[in-house]
Order: C-alpha cells, then structure tokens, then sequence
C-alpha cells in the first residue's frame, strides 16, 4: 500500500528529528495533544505568554494555533506567534474551533488567518463553512453540516487563503482548493472522544513539520487518525478505553512495529 | 424499577436532543467532563471570554459555573454568563468549588448566587455547609463533614436561595428545602478520582436542560453516577482504569445497551 | 529492603494525614498530578488568584510552584505564595518546567528561587543544569543531556541556594550539594506521557509534607516513582494504558496492598 508506505516515511523522520511543537491551544485539549504528539515520537510545548512566545516559536519545527477556549491575552500571543512563525517559514495549522458559534470566534479566525497565514487549516464541516460564509452557524464546538457538504467551501477557502484545507468528519477532505484528497476509516466513537479534532491538528503539525508538501503531511495526519482510530476501536468498550487505546496504537505505530 | 424508567427516559431525551451544555468550568476538570458529556450524549462547549459568553449561553440549554480554579476575569464571565441565562430561563447549575477554604471562594459564591439564581447548586458537605455558616471550614477541596451532617443546612440553603441543593458523598442528597432525595451506591473509588463531583454537576446540567423539574433532574443526576460507578469500580484495579470504565459504563447507558 | 520500608513509613503518615498539597501548577498536567496525589492518599488543590493563594497556601502542608505554562498573573500569585510558605516553613517545591528554553522561563525560575527559597528543585537535565549556567539550551520541556552530566550542576545548584536538586532521568540523582542519592529503575514508557515529571514533583510535596528530612523526602517520590513506573510498564501496551496503569498502581501501595 503506497500511502501507507509514505506514511511511514514520515513517522521515521518525526521519530528521527523529534521536531519541537509549540502548541497554544486550549485548555480541554492540552493533556490530550500532548500525549499524541509524544506517543508519535515528536516533543510538545505548550507556552502562551507573549514574554516568551517569539523565542519558543523560534526554535519549534511547526506551531499549532487552535482556538477553543480563546481569550484576548492568549489571541495576542497566538498573533505574535503567528507572525514570528510566518517569517521564518515555520509551518502553521490553525484550528478554527467553535468558528461560527460566536461572532467573536468567527472575527479572531479572520484576523489570525489574515495576520499569520497558516499553512494548513483544519476544523469540522460547519467551522470551514463559516468561515467563507457568516451566516453559517456553528452548535458549540460540533459540526451541524456533513463533511461532504463542506467541501466546496473548503476549496473557496483554500484558493482565498493559500492554505491546504482539511476537513474531519466521517469522511476527511483535504484541499489545496484544486485536488481534493479523501481519507475514509476512522470509528463512531471517535466524535465521542474530546479533542480527537485537536488531536488531529497536533499531529498534522508533526507532519508539516518533516514534510514541505502540506497537502500529503495533512493528509497523512488524517490517514494515521484513521487507521490508528480504527485499531483503536476494535479493542475499545467506550470513549473512555477509546482514549488511551488510541495512544497505545499510535505510539505502537511509531515505534515500528507496524509494517507497511 | 421506576427510578430507572425515570433515568432513562431523560437520557433518551439527551441522545435525541443533544443538548449543548456551556462550561465555565475549572482547568483540573475540563476534559473530563466534557468527555463524560460527550459519552452521555449531550454536546459540551467550554468558554470563558466576557467577550463572547453572553452569545455562547444564549444558544445553549444549559450553564454550568465551576469555580474550582477561579481567577477575577473568570468569575466577571461567569456572572455575565449567569445574567444571560437567568434572564432566557436556561438552567444554571452552580458548583461552589473550595467554598469556605478561602474568604474569596465563599464571597463569590454568594455573589454568584446572588447575581445569578441557580436552578441547582451542588457540592461536597462542606461547601453546601460553608454556604450557610461561614464559620464553617473547608480543607482545600474536600469535605470534612458527612453528607448526613450537612442536611439540614442544604434544606436552609434551598429555602434561602430558591435553588434545588445537591450534596454528593457516601450517601448523596437532594433536596428544594421540604422533600429531600436520597441516592445510594457509588464506590470508594470514586472520591480518589478528580473531578468526579464537577462530573456529577456536569451531568446534572445535561438533565436539566431536558427535564424542567429541577429536582427530579438533579436526582437522576446522581442516581446515574450512583449507578455508573458501581458497574466501573467492579472493573476498576484503582482510581486510573476507575476514570475510563466509568466513561465506558455512562457510554453504554447512554447508547441504550442497558434496558430498565 | 530498608529503602522500601522507609517509603512506607512516609507512605503510611500520608495516608493518616491526607496532607492538603497545594498546587500552583500548569494546565497541561493538573489533572494528571490531581490523580496521583489523591492516588497516594494526599490531598491536593489548585488554585492561582492572587486574591486567595496566601490564604490557601497557610492551610496547606507543601507547596507546589510549576511554571509550565507560566504567565505574568500566575508567576505573580506564585511569588505571594511562596513567600507565605516561606516565611510559616511550609516545603516548597519548584519544577522549573522548559528552563533554559526561553530567557523569560530562565529569568523567572531565578526570580522564585531567590524570593521563595523552594526546599527543593526537582527538573530534567537540562533544566537544571540552565539554572546553572545560562548558556544552556533546552530543547522546549524535553532534555537535551543526560542527567548523569547534569550532577555536578546540581551539587553546584544546591550549594548556591540551599535546596535539594532532584534530576530525573534515566538516573535520577538527589543532592544536597554533597551527598548524592542515586534512584535507577522507572521504564522507557515514562517519558512518553506528559507530566511524569510533574507528577514527580507533586508526590515529591506529598513526602515533604511529612518528612522533615528534605533530602530523604525527595529520594522517596522517586524510589516510588521508579517502582510504580515499572509495575505499570508491565502491563501497558503504551503510553495510553501506562499513564491508567501508573495511578492504579501507586493507589495500590498506598492502600496497603503491597509490603515490605
């Protein structure tokens, strides 16, 4: 199988250059992305105060901007990140949470996008579509609209942006607003599971990281998401074993003893 | 069992309804539970900006306040939270962290009972008791009465404020101030594990914004922990696999394996 | 085994006295260190206002100052609290979480040591070797060296500042400045779930608040770390199941479970 194999290709680098993450994320998530980005072999960092955000930038290989618990002092810190990242070719995901549940999630995600050119966007169907669209509303933090149907948006998001696209629902879109890459799999348990989307940003990050082709490392990212989910799952009585069985198989992954 | 019936004939209101539950809630506990909202079936979101909280209520069905790590900018957010839904008669359920641990704990407990008319206030014996007499101690956030001893002043509390008072412990009671509700079962492992008392005031918002009888709802709240915890402690080695069985265990419930 | 027996002791005087730990500590790893003290039969709280810590911290028996994801608000709540447990002689412990990877985490870690005299500083290699000799870099929160190469820093590091360093690593050593502890075992699935180290500075308060023996106190957290760690990493599949397997164990011992 040559997307796996490449996969793979990828993980051997994480695993090899151990890429510093800085991730300003939120608060439900941390412990969560955290894990994921260490059982892949990557190393973590969580730092928001912008006494410190340009220097940690600065020696990390992707940054991670994801909104879901924003506050003013932490947008500030994710704009200085964001810009000292995007000066020095730094590779970013935003994660747009919550994007069109308030108008003021839906503001701070143009102003980011617009200050800090991500590199790789990532959210669920109804984020990605409001933020094309502002009438568009988003039910809290989960999605109200079909991946399929977003992925027209995304395309538009893209090809206005700059930034590949990728969208996590049952069926994953990623795009670089021409291709579109689908990556199918995965578990209904997943949806159950806090920050499985988060998660889902962390990795990508690792992947921008060793691969300069971000639509293959976002898609990468949505393809171990899968395929380490559907193992996952298969052992799991619920979203509580869901969670750590999960990182078992994907530092089970990463430490190779799965084979292409 | 009719309690049963009762129980689950609001958790299918969840699962069809979904509700979205708005947390303002503490670092320690966030992501258990939202993922213990998650596994019952209703759609948590957790927010804290004063920027965006009024919007965030205003479209959910219920408002959690925790103030397990509050900090002032928190507790501002929480009261223009609070307003909100007091004012759009969405169910608020308060959960007096640490209340007589610190003079600042106890004052905003009242502030915030007093600004925001809680539908449901809950909480360990000696928070409920602190709420009343404020010579009353608490160590950290543990409770150094019995949930017996601390009765009579839950009743107090409850006639005072209007609010259905919640007590959890060995035995958990509920009460409007004349009727008090008596839940059994649980197991020791339970107070070993954090946040399950935020998980229980979580839960308690996701059957209030399904059942309008406050009373009823916050009893079915602790009767499924109650339950819950029994079956995940009789999987459970200690407090670190008694954290996923139990979300194992409420994922069942929820998904209707379990029949009355 | 002499060294078993002495934990145990500590262990037991835990148990009796549920010694209330108060934590001011990162967001990533609280509700990790939340578990493994109440695991241990401690009591720990978060809380960070500057409004209430010195009152929380007055009826605390250790303290725990973690600056991993450290701003401005909570270095300042952390000075007010060290400075009260200072001068009441309450044991402060200070995890000097990423010094060395940024000039404002080096500069505040020198801050605290200097206002709050931490009875003990216990970091990864490079952590404490930055605190040493400014030249050093960390790599974000992960060591770049060995703590083998890290002793002298340490003997250097307690001698300048009178508290007890504890390196952790594949080794961990525990200093005074003369007398080096050695502590080996642990596995190689620890570093592969965030907050272990965090997690060794909170059982490390759990022991100085009933050891008065500073140096015994923190050779003990990592006697009990390393042979906890090891108990899991028997029955883990990863660094999912491993971080379940850890609180379960360490519950274990300290209910008594295992002897001497």
């Amino acid at each position: 199988m040559n997307a796996l194999k490449s996969i793979l290709k990828d993980i051997e680098l994480i695993k090899a250059q151990s890429p510093l993450i800085h991730n300003i994320t939120n608060f439900v998530v941390m412990n969560n992305t955290a894990n994921a980005l260490l059982a892949l072999g990557a190393s973590p960092v969580m730092a928001h105060a912008s006494e410190e955000v340009e220097e940690m930038t600065s020696i990390a290989s992707a940054l991670v901007l994801n909104i879901g618990t924003l506050s003013p002092t932490w947008i500030d810190s994710m704009k200085i990140a964001g810009r000292t990242a995007s000066s020095k070719n730094i590779p970013i995901i935003l994660d747009p949470v919550g994007a069109g549940a308030t108008s003021y999630r839906s503001r701070i995600c143009r102003e980011l996008i617009q200050d800090c050119n991500p590199t790789v966007i990532r959210g669920n169907a109804s984020e990605i579509m409001s933020l094309v669209d502002e009438e568009i509303q988003t039910k809290g933090v989960d999605s109200t609209s079909s991946s399929l149907h977003a992925v027209e948006y995304a395309k538009v998001l893209a090809q206005k942006t700059g930034a590949i696209v990728s969208i996590s629902g049952e069926i994953d879109y990623i795009t670089d607003g021409t291709r579109v890459n689908e990556v199918r799999g995965g578990s209904p348990l997943m949806p159950r599971v806090t920050g499985m989307g988060c998660t889902a940003t962390a990795l990508t990050a690792a992947f921008l990281a060793v691969n300069k082709n971000a639509l293959e490392a976002a898609t990468h990212a949505m393809e171990l998401m899968s395929w380490v989910g559907e193992k996952a799952a298969k052992q799991a009585k619920g979203p509580g074993t869901m969670q750590l069985f999960f990182l078992d198989e994907l530092y089970q992954v990463a430490t190779g003893e799965v084979q292409a």
